[in-house]
């Protein structure tokens, strides 16, 4: 189905410099994208494509329409345009309501009209589920879940009892919120288990990555206030509060009862460690380790980088004798300093 | 249900001073427990809200007897004491024997009457399943699997054929126990897999989180050892030995062929290489590599922490140079030794 | 069943010194295999059980066999050879095709007569399976999805819609192929999600290891090229390219747009940033970071390793300082200069 480039640009608010009647059906790269197709530039680097795409049309900003040979909509911000243009294009999927024959669901589910569940789907007593929720195949749904309206669970996704998530949200496949938190003491070198009685609270707009995983509070909840973006292979632990609008990339791990600010961006591969708080709109780099609350705003890092093997070997076995060398630095400064 | 303070106190060894005959239903934190819960202060970091305290009884040590303005249990270790008390108060839930009729059970597999079976589990030829073991629902037992009593796998577990588990076992949502190990050998630049031919053997008393991995041997088995707590997304290689009550932290991987000893504890994130071996009682703090064995006791640290970027460039830049650095120390000091 | 030693060293085309009727019926340790096993000595580490072995044949080099005390099957590359006998010795499993009564099946998928699928299996409309693919238990395929010959998945898999899947590959449980890559805009502080276009396409011989996720491409495919292997718990972010018989080591992520070349070793652990670019045959050591393109093969590491806590807890509070310590050397240098 084609869309107007006019209409297109009315929804992104863009300014058109070409023909408002020209048929948009998809989105596509510069590279690669066909002339039914838009596309954007919002990294110079890939200016080159510009000149020779043959994509139908480009959002762009004012200073790169000069180089661009189709259609054109100019925006402030063309990867914020692009997004709207390809949302609009590409709208969700609707789904089909009704209850899959394999599905179990117990008979105390509260479960509304408009709802669809998919295969082999397993629902517990006491489940809440509200309007437009889809529900993938393999699902489970163990006693007294809470979900909201419009939220998806793709496939495999396991909500422990209890748990309760908001609207709008969306739990990719092997997605487990509500396992037991990682909580015992220890008696004569051996663990004993303390029951975790908290659960888990997904607030709106929530979404989370493949196989990754919520545990429950131990005795508070855990917490993903709205708008949370969580990536694949994600580990909160138990009694966490990730701050509204916090985005966690790809293998990040986050230990119990960390408290994470509003707006963080946590790169991939980083680990933060239990019982510390960090600040609204703070920025962690991936592969960093975090073992102490950060107070301030900013940027902050922490990870090693690769080296041509050799070089990285003298480096370490430096490293290994740092503290030595510095103390040697130290005695040298002594030693001019009393010569002078 | 209202528990007697009175029988919390013999069940956790503690002595009592206030009211044996107060009535407790239920565990909360310090600054959010009601007063019909009990509470503790394990550190002293949350003193102050141990005066304020609305709970009613707190689990603590005699040295903080005098600021508990409400029930007060006296034992050595408060938090061990409060663990016991809600393992009193929150006993295991009792499960239903019986097996759903969705489930997929092979006509040679061997289940105890008592073992609860639920929805949408598939159990394989030759598969044996004693007494008051919980299968939950959307769990894989591929053939001649066996578990030990008690034992309970929450949701969506997958164990390969032929794995053993044994009693009082607890396997969390996603966990997958027994697939091929990661070995092959190379042919002209092409991988020729070695088929694995051993297994799984997780001992009584195990704990594993949410999707966490163990992978099956390759001639051997690998074997997790009694008492072993392993936390979420934690991966296991193939013929690893776990030693008993050793405890493994989240995000942390394991290459084959490691041997860890009992005891251990192993932080959150950590990286061990394969085909070396842990000393008994070691501990490594969360995102340290391991390459090579470790065989004395102790504490052993391996990860750098985040400072604000702009610090870091600067001495990551300088550690490129540490060799340089290093030399150039050294003919500072030989100046320095021809000229005096 | 008992094989000829003979028919062994055929196949794994090695000069026999023994007796080409011994039977052998599977395989085993130097240490532990039994008088009917078959075992090999490739890492001099493990000599000193070959002098002691039961095994009833041992795969080895040349110049070990002075020290074999058993029939020998001499080879250039023992543990090749090794797996090629194994190879032999347990061939794949066949499996009985057919479909289980409780899968759920689309009208409108196209599964081959030969094809075995298990309990609980979720498949959706367009599905395209060809001939011999085991689907084991659990496993959910979206819509579109398309499946080579020979291959098999393991167990509770979630293939996404429009996921190509070549020949032999093979899948083991819990992987994710084809969730949502995770790609948003921010507009005034809030994320705006891009709609995740492309797919992903697995070449033959791939296998990709428990738990282990490999994302959409946003606008064009995620790509897994012919004979890559890719242990547990691997993430491998959208439009991501892996080159062909690449490696990669448990626990390792890839962020988005990363390409990856032919031959490549990616150790465990390892974490790799977006938009960059690693040339053919590079090795990458375990738990390193790679933030840049590597543009020459090689060998490349970034991992920091652990020492006892203390020496460690000095050399780290010297890193932390590292600029202003070269800075001090570089003032030293310039004393002694002007002194000399």
């Amino acid at each position: 189905m084609l869309s107007r480039l006019g209409d297109i640009a009315e929804v992104i608010n863009a300014e058109i410099v070409g023909d408002p009647a020209y048929g948009i059906s998809g989105a596509g790269t510069l590279k690669n994208a066909l002339p039914d197709q838009i596309s954007f530039l919002a990294n110079r680097q890939y200016s080159e494509y510009l000149r020779t795409t043959r994509a139908g049309a480009v959002v762009l900003a004012r200073e790169d329409l000069q180089h661009c040979p189709v259609n054109a909509l100019i925006v402030k911000d063309p990867y914020l345009g692009f997004v709207k243009a390809v949302r609009f294009l590409y709208p969700e999927p609707a789904y089909q309501s009704g209850i899959a024959p394999s599905a179990s669901i117990s008979n105390s589910a509260l479960i509304h009209a408009s709802v669809c569940i998919s295969a082999h789907v397993a629902i517990g007593a006491g489940v809440i589920i509200e309007e437009n929720v889809y529900i993938g195949p393999g699902c489970v749904l163990e006693q007294n879940v809470v979900i909201g309206k419009n939220t998806r669970l793709v496939a495999n996704v396991t909500l422990c009892h209890g748990v309760r998530v908001g609207e709008r949200v969306l739990l990719h496949p092997g997605v487990v919120i509500g396992a037991d938190g990682f909580g015992m003491a220890n008696e004569n070198g051996q663990w004993l288990k303390l029951p975790q009685l908290g659960s888990v609270i997904i607030n709106d707009d929530v979404e989370i990555g493949a196989n990754s995983t919520v545990d429950r509070g131990a005795l508070g909840d855990t917490i993903i206030e709205e708008g949370v973006k969580i990536d694949n292979q994600v580990q909160i632990g138990h009694n966490c509060v990730i701050g509204a609008h916090t985005a966690i990339a790809g293998c990040a791990g986050v230990a119990g009862s960390v408290t994470i600010g509003k707006r963080c961006m946590i790169g991939g591969a980083s680990a933060i460690s239990g019982h510390i708080e960090i600040a609204d709109d703070v920025i962690i780099t991936g592969l960093s380790g975090v073992s102490r609350s950060i107070t301030q705003a900013g940027t902050y890092s922490g990870a090693m980088v690769v080296s041509d093997i050799m070089t990285w070997r003298k480096n370490t076995a430096r490293f290994r004798h740092l503290d030595e060398l510095a103390r040697r630095v130290a005695v040298l400064e002594n030693k001019l300093k009393k010569e002078t």
